[in-house]
């Protein structure tokens, strides 16, 4: 019987597939992030929105609306409960999250 | 009483709120970053600067002027005390914070 | 015979060389990113996929198709089984790696 | 003698300088990326060159040469001595440092 040869980092048998499409903008997408707890998912779009999705099941959870022209770049602070959205309307906005007790702002749910 | 389902990591009911509007660019924002410690928001325009925010109260900390073009990519080194910036002056450059006993040179101010 | 001087971080005699040429691509690549556990590079392209490459061998591992129009960003969530994706086509795709007794989904492959 | 309001934050007098230019290219930055040491800068640029700076002294330390269109994505892998690049060209390229003792191929120096 053939030694198996030595596995050579990501040559072994591995693949990739497609977990979920997460659609919902009505524009393009051109920012993306991941929290760093790694549950969520961030998407700025030329929809003058910003998206979170949950990584595990791709569910949509919040839409953040207020800039008023595209949304261009996008970063999570340390800590996955701060995000930073920056836009062609000169814009920065600081969104965080806030737990279901202190009260559900309508507005920004999906 | 029926049990209450188990949590399924963000489907639990939280929300986001718009927590801060960070204005006073002239121009688009396509690039933000929040630093490693988690307190400063930066942001290149396309007004020739990048702004540094507090991103506890939103307050504008400073303005870095001297690009003579478009700022179109900003990083954050590690340690959260130097920015980098790329511009479309063909420039990159090195933004370092300074405590204020070592003098205020005014220009950078906001 | 003189002292040799103090090494000063970078300054010391260093190079860098090109290790890898990735082809495959047939339009641009604007996005790039590295898995956290630096075995993984994806690229994002006009050509609508984003292709996952080996980064020690520059082997093509996969060619990760159904994105309908430009890949414009990419990120791999914490943990380097996830990468998510951002599209003209106005969807974020959530890809995933399957071990090979899981199911070889060809299309996938490169 | 008034007691002296709580620290908040960065409103401490702080203020930022701009410590180095980094001129050299012949065309417009925008992708930078500092390395995990926080010792190396790296610029894509629309000159088709990635530079590599020391963040300390502001030095060029090299010129990475290759790609035959704009450079418009860079990321360094974790560990710092391997970067990605990806261009107009439809090419990622890994970079790779190589120690003096190992070979100074030229074409890459600064």
């Amino acid at each position: 019987m053939a030694p198996r040869p030595p596995s050579q980092g990501l040559s072994t048998p591995s693949t990739w597939h497609c977990q979920h499409i997460l659609g919902g903008h009505r524009s393009w997408v051109r920012a993306v992030a991941v929290s760093a707890d790694g549950q969520i998912i961030a998407s700025g779009s030329g929809d003058r929105t910003v998206k979170l999705w949950s990584l595990a099941t791709g569910e949509l959870l919040h839409t953040l609306s207020g800039h008023t022209s595209w949304v261009r770049a996008i970063a999570f602070a340390p800590g996955s409960d701060t995000l930073v959205s920056g836009s062609w309307d000169g814009t920065v906005r600081v969104w965080q999250e806030t737990d279901g007790a202190d009260g559900l702002d309508g507005p920004y749910l999906a």
